[in-house]
């Protein structure tokens, strides 16, 4: 396996650190925890919340659940929804989250599944193509497509993926 | 919270992508599958797996286990054992270990708890003290302390730390 990938774009790195760095602010005032579970982004996420000093007041845990046998054991999502429609959809991405608040004892939680590349895309699921969804304890979850250019590369559709995760729990938590 | 933390050091990432395809590719070969807890590296370890292209053959799931009652809940380190030792511990890192291949088909583990930093550190468990522990299924754990320079900073301690659980599983998939 090559470890020649594309290399994370610098200005991006920044933007997370200090949409990171907000998240927290704001959640810690808040009251509020955060549970991720990851696919495409393999706990980048996490590491990016918890690279922040002083995250540990919020961010509670994640799962970085690679395989679809980890989707299904560790955050429940049922293995026909897994098989009608398949990791990178919708259907899971919601799934994912939902079974990331039965889990964890957080009231913001994420999920992000896609198709990082450079193989495993195809006609309908390109390389680039992420499915999030977000939730707040008790409400209803949101999720959003993303269908990030394949010429960012692996890394590069992971550091985008990474932003725009935070960028659903930065919503999630304005509200209410 | 600020996000101005240590900047990562670009050898040390350089060094961990080059690590991480090479365990990947043995592992690949050995038909060895990895699986991961972490405390303070926050998802680290999986990120970095997971940034190389076809990491899916190898890397199955990991869990991100910040808070004490997600060491327990996720990975049975009994909580006699953290009240007992601190999470910061050799017995801890033993725990997450054993518990991580209680609850994930791999056939090797790694975990990782320490103090990043800035705050938490202690006279005896300082800033830059982090325990490791690694096992290959069916064989006892190995375990072993560092203890990284505390002017490394938050991000560096982090780093320098995905390293070392990186060359520990390389040592495990090596042998055997």
């Amino acid at each position: 396996m090559s470890a020649a990938g594309g290399s994370l774009d610098d200005s991006l790195d920044g933007d997370i650190a200090a949409l990171s760095a907000a998240l927290l602010d704001l959640c810690q005032a808040k009251g509020l925890r955060i549970a991720t579970a990851e696919s495409c982004t393999g706990g980048g996420v996490a590491a990016a919340l918890t690279d922040i000093a002083g995250s540990s007041a919020v961010f509670e845990r994640g799962f970085v659940t690679y395989s679809n046998e980890a989707k299904a054991e560790l955050l429940s999502v049922p293995q026909d929804v897994l098989a009608r429609h398949g990791a990178v959809s919708e259907e899971v991405a919601r799934a994912m989250v939902a079974g990331t608040l039965a889990r964890a004892p957080a009231e913001l939680a994420v999920a992000v599944t896609g198709v990082a590349g450079p193989g495993g895309g195809t006609a309908q699921k390109p390389v680039g193509l992420v499915w999030f969804a977000a939730a707040r304890r008790g409400a209803e979850p949101i999720s959003t497509e993303r269908r990030f250019n394949p010429e960012l590369g692996r890394s590069g559709i992971r550091t985008a993926s990474v932003a725009e995760a935070l960028k659903l729990l930065m919503e999630l938590a304005r509200t209410g």
